[in-house]
């Protein structure tokens, strides 16, 4: 199963900036580009007040501040360079993670997709759109949301594909600024099906495909849990992708590139289920020669014979 | 706001070391050289039983190690050959931290200051002293601490400036050691003001600047707590610098080189208030070309970029 | 007191994973070797389902993954090549550390330590073996356990040595995963000397050396604690070996190089003692110059300088 799509982390909840120039970006979707990478999705264009590109709503309504680049034009601009297609991730508010509603993500955003359709919808890279709010099972409210949200970005834009990337509430879904890495009260199977394909239902025909986060389940739970997640895409009619952790979650440094081995199991159980596409979170912390961590140039080393293999 | 200053970590509370030898140091001032700074602040000459110069009398009374290299003695040194200015930071004898109580630190300093004026005060390079203890607003007996030991350091050195760098109470005054961002009970831009004038009430004649830490409160609380920090230090006739940190305090690793877009905010906003002058905490972790995090050799890329612009 | 031996943190519990691939590994040892390193130690050959070589008894028994590369076999090989002994390090099931029950390590190595030694034993490199479960004072029951498999490993090889590296109870003795640095009911030398001579009394014979790990003490308790381990393995006839921790316990980044300053005084109190040989907990992440801690290559260069002056 090969990594073809790729999160840019720009802005970051809790994954320490690199301080790239244009430069760096070029460079590393010249890296991507060369693993077999063909799609980039940018993961919020916005959170609280920093945001990715100059925006006369955000900023007079949120008070956000000044971008001191235009990252998404840039982006945009790069993609288009080496042949990839962009996903647009909306603005995160905030205000869901702190009050559990997602209204107020649903009015700015109506916003924002207008905006931003206007100002870059005709890069030919823009390729779609990616409906950045993280839930889990215990967010079944949020269906009218992502139904609301993902038809609209549909609408503006001629029906160009959305997504999803949920987290299962396994036994590691723990907040990254806790020190604790697992918890005692995970999903079971029957529970994660039952209550995702809720879900699933309510979004279809407004998401296209849906990418759960794979690092919150134990290795040796992946085979069920994907199994589930494709039986259930495939009844909704939704894509089943997988986003393919490529950071550690059993480590005390909160985080750091993941273990090649442990990667590798990850891709090949998605493979066992028939997954249809692999993208990571994400390439240029912890996969790229370039990033900070060196770990993440030998995991590229390690990928790279993998694929050769 | 351009940064002219730096603290240099040694001893460290809670910032790796990096082990680095004369020869790493020697061209990491050429590199803060090369970006304007002329200030060199080295934060503390000793925490607890490590100190940074060969002290008989740390070593007898307090039962300090003997450091293996003279760290004061070679920061002067560089400081002279590149042209800049260095501060000595008093000891920390680490018993304020465990008791509130600095009478402690008042005692052992009276020692070290005439010590460290008689071994290093011939140096050309030694520009003045850094009251080390980190005080916030809750520590408003240790007026009487700062302005003792700052008349002394002032005394045997024929009048050489002092400086302050305290903390703002703010969301973020967390220890580094636990495992959350943020908390409740942030000070109020009226307590600050009402509780920080008495201080500096208390303090003037004996330090000559405040250096308030930048990092505890939020981005958009800077221009407020500026503005009334500015205010307060002309009232009481103290220069008012800004400490930028240039680590990020908004990640679980705690900590990593700040995003360039933060440290931008601040400073624009120090610039705002009409601040004097603005150091680092620090140069040598979070913006060197030469850091173990290679985050910072970007930062520094970018910050230069933002100096020509 | 030179380092002549290492640990290989393959499989690792909390120290992220560099994804180095043979060729790496390679350059390793011969940075080892240039720094007098003689023994490398295999930390574990199993962690849970991960396991360092293709092993049909934990395939099959408790469902362990098939891993990506024989580490076994390649270590054995590059100790070899270089002119190193291997130590290969006991299976550790977890249900130790879920349970405090030692029966299930016994059982499963009893299988472990025939399988490895059947497939492995005729490289010259095979030096001895490490009984890896890490215990500390409140563990007294543990003795029949190592004595079981201390026998077994002598048993089935002819003889050759066994080494345990408990920890002492100290100040510093906290959980990987949790946020704080330090803990207050620490042990005393007393009851320290007290327990530990009931278990170095009950594992004599079957264990040849000890090598209390030097992290969890303070600095200044490195001479007492040390000479008391010192005349208890005298007592009992076992070797004193120190395990200089080459990471730092002081900070709030769990874990990265040590500052080189402490380390010399921890070999230096280990060296005071007369302690037989030190060994470390490790080179690859925390004292090589190729690691992806760039503090380690000045650790490197810093320990370098010391062995020369």
């Amino acid at each position: 199963m090969k990594i073809t799509g790729t999160f840019l982390d720009e802005i970051s909840h809790d994954i320490p900036h690199q301080n790239w120039g244009r430069e760096e970006w070029d460079r590393d979707f010249g890296y991507m580009k060369s693993v077999g990478i063909d799609t980039v999705i940018m993961i919020r264009s916005g959170y609280r007040r920093f945001v990715t590109y100059p925006s006369v709503y955000l900023q007079s309504t949120f008070g956000c501040y000044e971008p001191p680049v235009d990252l998404v034009q840039m982006y945009l601009e790069l993609a288009e360079k080496h042949g990839m297609k962009f996903y647009f991730g909306l603005y995160d508010s905030g205000h869901y993670w702190d009050t559990g509603n997602l209204q107020h993500e649903i009015d700015a955003n109506r916003y924002v997709i207008d905006e931003v359709w206007q100002k870059y919808g005709h890069f030919k890279s823009f390729g779609g759109w990616y409906l950045s709010m993280e839930i889990s099972r215990r967010t079944k409210g949020a269906t009218d949301a992502f139904r609301t949200l993902g038809m609209q970005c549909k609408g503006v834009s001629g029906g160009l594909p959305t997504f999803i990337s949920p987290w299962i509430d396994g036994k590691k879904a723990v907040m990254a600024a806790s020190a604790g890495l697992s918890k005692d009260d995970a999903v079971s199977i029957r529970e994660h099906e039952q209550e995702w394909s809720e879900i699933f239902d309510g979004v279809q025909g407004a998401v296209d495909a849906v990418a759960f986060q794979d690092g919150h389940i134990d290795y040796h739970e992946l085979d069920s849990f994907f199994e589930v997640n494709k039986k259930m895409a495939d009844r909704f009619g939704l894509e089943c992708w997988t986003n393919a952790e490529s950071f550690d979650r059993d480590m005390p440094i909160k985080f750091l590139p993941i273990k090649f081995e442990k990667l590798r199991l990850k891709l090949e159980a998605a493979s066992r289920a028939g997954y249809d596409k692999a993208i990571t979170f994400e390439f240029s912390h912890f996969m790229s020669p370039q990033s900070a961590y060196p770990q993440a140039g030998h995991l590229y080393n390690r990928y790279r014979e993998y694929l050769e293999y």
